[in-house]
């Protein structure tokens, strides 16, 4: 790695940990990235959020937010129409996490093993790969790589359901904690659980501080 | 300083740069508090928003959303009611900042100089001060430290209109990047200012760090 600027592309899932990205996850990841001396560009899919959460009660709410929109806000609107991704721009992907990438990215929150991918999620995964370009993972983000190319090495933190539930598809799950990376080299992966534990937002700093410099090693 | 672990109380203004908290100065606040190894604990006012945007198109949007329950998003529901905030019980208080500062606490958006502010938000406010206990604002939040304190030293980054609206109450507007903060040592007052300018976020981190350093050193 000599010291060209590499370019981040991250894919958010709305604005919030319980129906969107989660917040501190991103804001993290932009962070590590431009301290770096490395630039970003956000992406979402313009689509309709699959639910509204009331952040006090997690009640659902009678009210439509679209994911686009949403995650507009954390990228201060500097994002993009995921239908305007091109991996051939970028050098990695990051997918930080939050619920609303297992509500609205793909359908694991409701689907578990049966879940789905949004197609232009799946194919920017894809392409990335295919291309032997490094993915990041953070937080419940790694069942989207792991639903994709099933034998890949990722970690889901400490949680032994998710485990289970890829273990008959070649996922070799390995617990973590928020300060730690998995790395799957031959695949160029690198997972972090974040907040999927009960972690200080300095630990999931951490965390994603080692990945996002795991990735630039990978490139 | 002893190595006592310090209690912060943060206010925050709803969820996005363009008609709440600004995201990033919220968590990367959250991060350096964390990081020095003491508490927080978040607050917003329970009151409707003054404005929804579309921050794509800028548009104002047909929706009402509520101040506290959005600022949840950035607290990880980890918030109460600004209602519910007992000066006693805190050491710090830090404001970030974010256009809903400047329409959602006060009025400064839309009255300038005829400004109000919220009477929970100017209560907080004066009643850490009186009592001696420092005060942090980021980016725009010193208008209200300005408005409600007249003769103390602030920045508003390199804004010369707003400079101008507050000289005449007395208030020393010092000129500053984000990297930098502005001591009133004095008052113990310290501002930064953020996004203020045109910014990145590796900056506004610095620049945030500082000030909480520099809070930490006047308790």
């Amino acid at each position: 790695m000599d010291s060209k600027i590499l370019r981040f592309a991250v894919i958010l899932a709305g604005c919030g940990n319980k129906d969107g990205a989660e917040i501190h996850e991103s804001v993290l990841t932009l962070l590590s990235i431009d301290r770096a001396g490395h630039q970003y560009q956000c992406f979402a899919p313009d689509v309709p959020q699959a639910r509204v959460l009331n952040f006090l009660t997690n009640a659902e709410m009678k009210e439509e937010r679209n994911v686009l929109l949403e995650s507009a806000r954390i990228a201060r609107s500097k994002i993009k129409s995921l239908s305007d991704f091109k991996y051939d721009d970028f050098d990695i992907l990051v997918l930080p996490g939050g619920s609303g990438v297992a509500y609205n990215l793909c359908t694991f929150a409701t689907d578990g093993d049966k879940m789905k991918v949004l197609p232009q999620v799946e194919a920017a995964v894809r392409a990335m790969h295919a291309s032997g370009r490094p993915i990041g993972a953070l937080c419940i983000s790694p069942v989207i790589i792991a639903h994709v190319f099933k034998k890949v090495q990722v970690t889901f933190g400490k949680d032994e359901k998710i485990n289970a539930i890829f273990q008959p598809s070649g996922v070799k799950a390995v617990n973590t904690d928020a300060r730690s990376i998995v790395i799957d080299e031959a695949n160029k992966i690198v997972t972090t659980p974040c907040y999927m534990l009960d972690a200080r937002i300095s630990e999931v700093s951490e965390g994603i501080d080692k990945l996002i410099q795991q990735l630039i090693k990978m490139v």
